[in-house]
């Protein structure tokens, strides 16, 4: 069978490991594919730079445009970040008939619903594997292996930065800042990690997976996102003394037709799988009416791992497999959405801490403003000499006076707390930071 | 578009449940199938049984003949169990132009090579994620999702009888008998649970997955298969102590051309992820050489978890994709195989256990023939009153003179051990049973 002709745009860290891949094991991918499948163009923005292996001769251009002249390429890998360039980039490689496979989350989760729908016009596909989750196959089980199931849940741990930083921070009992630092000259974090750690990554993802599970469009100002980058070392060791690991989690939830939908650092009890998952691998549950609960765990990011899924993909494309799973994906179609669940309505048990005067009547005081919002305690941790315990407030000329209060509250609304914070910050007793963070069912 | 007709062969548990999916949810089948599904046909062995639902007038019938002769039928679900008259029935299926989706294990693990070789032959598709791991993705990860991949390891919890017994074991402290019986009332194990328990079961999806993985079959005889059925408490336990959770654990490895492979009970370290599935849960882990380690996890069996593999399997044949993969899968293919390395030459760590006498020089008499034959010693344990502590000899006469011993050993090969065996067993120091269990690395 004659080649399947490829072109590579973008060769870093993610379009290395696509090119090793195919490079070195021409003959395992033919296998897999039914057919060979050969780089014939890699675009790159700078033709000089050093490269740690030998691409075929000629191959390498600066010109995107080149791509999109030759109709002899069938498939494009965009494998470029952000939105400008890659968005119109994407519509030419479409308008001049190739498939594209992309990594690029930011873009889909922004414009997945015009690339989709013109894909659709063009008769091309899309595919996309490697955006959410790198390596592990949740693309596939959500738009073909869960396909029997009204999806009724997902909760995730989809941004292995984020996720090494909170298991550092524990394991070390290190700071934020200091595990932070660390995991930039290890390289797992980007000098601006702040889309890692603010929750933004996690939420693309996850208005991706929504789009497939649930076929709703749902706009990332429209969800409660925070991230990691608030929580202090202490808040962690509170959470596992009470039995939880804290995570940041992106959950949706279908509740009768609303999405409930956030990405928050959420406790989760010790025993569950997604609170043993260390380190930077990532995983995804998923509820489904008939199947029950499955969960899929593995890197979600590096070379390789995301290497194996733009490849699985481009094996998809050329077994023809992509061209009847794309037109059929409940994704970004125009179709009635279900509606986001207003945040203030989302009702869950919470973790609280403040940080307070320690004398008399300040507890009665907080449980006092709970209480007249109907929101009722379950437990509380008040350790004598806790302030240096967990490192809060150590250095500080007040620390002998002022120390943290944990209060676990039963199920509650997100208004409710909200009303009640306003309210409690108005006690003169209680310095900040205040910390509030949801738990999982 | 118009309807894919189905004929259900089989109406228990997982037919019932398969039929229930379809008859009711018909809608969310046809938007994601891209035409409607309809149960033309129903095969059942007594027709005045009566059901948990209704299916449509006139379906009914117990003649399979009448599927075969029946040119309007495009696809078969074939959900009756064990190997004849299966098979025959699906080569009948097969050969009469119809595609076929099955759950059973049993028949593809001793006559897949065949039936899978006249499928290609025919143009057919045989479609089989129900077979493997229930509900859990299993075979469209392996056969789809890590094409990029060379795989290099299989370890699985994939009998979620004998799962489900090991944690209620160690979770309320009785043996296995009583367990065993009360896992038959909840439903949980057939009333001959011995394929569950003795590995079987196991072994038989292993093999299903070492096809679709190493592209190599490997018949159950030639590799080692032990169930939980010799396991007592006490080892549960004392593998606790030692920070390990036992799981009937189905391995594959490749090493460089050789395949190892065993089922076996097996030590896990409490903070791996296979040590952290419960109950009647089954996971996967697969490791690529790509993609490094990824893990699934779910129901590995039961009505709806079963039948949403099988509904899923029917929409990938509906939509076309199963027509495309099929014919790909690297499995049951004529090639030359990888053999499977003798069970005497596997290399692990080993837990063993003795009961021995309380007497001076016993524990110098095993370390010396563990010695001699070149196997060391990495840790022992040894506890006072430990026979009653754990339930050993409890009851018995001379309970208090045996005492348990356990030893960890550091790695050595299966072939060591066994002769180490032979002449533990002629110490008359020692009392049966002897347990030796593997230590996953």
């Amino acid at each position: 069978m004659s080649p399947l002709k490829v072109a590579l745009i973008g060769l870093g860290t993610v379009g290395s490991g696509v090119a090793k891949l195919l490079l070195e094991q021409p003959n395992r991918i033919a296998r897999r594919a039914g057919r060979p499948i050969e780089i014939v163009r890699v675009v790159v923005r700078d033709l000089t730079k050093p490269r740690e292996f030998t691409l075929p001769e000629g191959i390498l251009t600066d010109r995107v445009q080149s791509i999109v002249e030759d109709d002899g390429i069938d498939v494009a890998l965009q494998l470029i970040g952000g939105i400008e360039p890659a968005r119109e980039m994407m519509f030419a490689l479409l308008e001049s008939g190739k498939d594209v496979v992309t990594a690029n989350k930011a873009l889909l989760c922004e414009h997945g619903h015009e690339l989709f729908s013109r894909a659709r016009e063009l008769g091309r596909s899309i595919s996309f594997e490697a955006a959410v989750g790198g390596g592990i196959p949740i693309v596939a089980a959500v738009g073909q292996s869960m396909t029997a199931n009204q999806l009724t849940a997902i909760e995730a741990i989809l941004n292995g930065t984020s996720n090494f930083i909170l298991t550092e921070m524990l394991a070390s009992g290190r700071s934020y800042d200091d595990v932070l630092t660390q995991t930039q000259e290890l390289g797992y974090a980007e000098d601006d990690p702040s889309l890692d750690v603010d929750g933004t990554d996690t939420a693309q993802k996850l208005v991706i997976l929504v789009d497939l599970a649930f076929g709703t469009k749902v706009p990332l100002s429209s969800f409660s996102i925070q991230g990691i980058d608030t929580l202090e070392l202490a808040d962690l060791l509170y959470a596992d003394e009470l039995g939880y690991t804290v995570k940041l989690l992106g959950v949706v939830k279908l509740i009768e037709r609303w999405l409930e939908m956030h990405v928050r650092p959420t406790l989760v009890r010790h025993e569950r799988p997604l609170a043993k998952v260390d380190g930077a691998f990532n995983m995804i549950a998923l509820d489904g009416d008939a199947v029950g609960r499955t969960w899929y765990s593995g890197s979600g990011a590096g070379q390789m791992p995301t290497a194996s899924a733009i490849v699985a993909d481009l094996i998809d494309v050329a077994v023809g497999r992509a061209a009847l799973t794309f037109p059929r994906l409940n994704i970004w179609r125009e179709q009635p959405s279900l509606p986001v669940l207003p945040a203030d309505e989302i009702a869950n048990r919470y973790y609280l801490r403040f940080n307070v005067e320690d004398r008399p009547h300040v507890l009665a005081d907080i449980a006092d403003i709970l209480g007249r919002n109907d929101i009722s305690i379950a437990s509380v941790i008040q350790h004598e000499a806790a302030a240096s315990q967990h490192g809060i407030g150590a250095g500080d000329k007040t620390a002998r006076s002022i120390v943290p209060l944990v209060i676990m509250t039963h199920r509650t609304t997100a208004g409710r707390l909200k009303i009640a914070e306003t309210q409690l910050d108005k006690l003169s007793t209680l310095r900040p930071p205040r910390i509030s963070m949801p738990v999982a069912e």
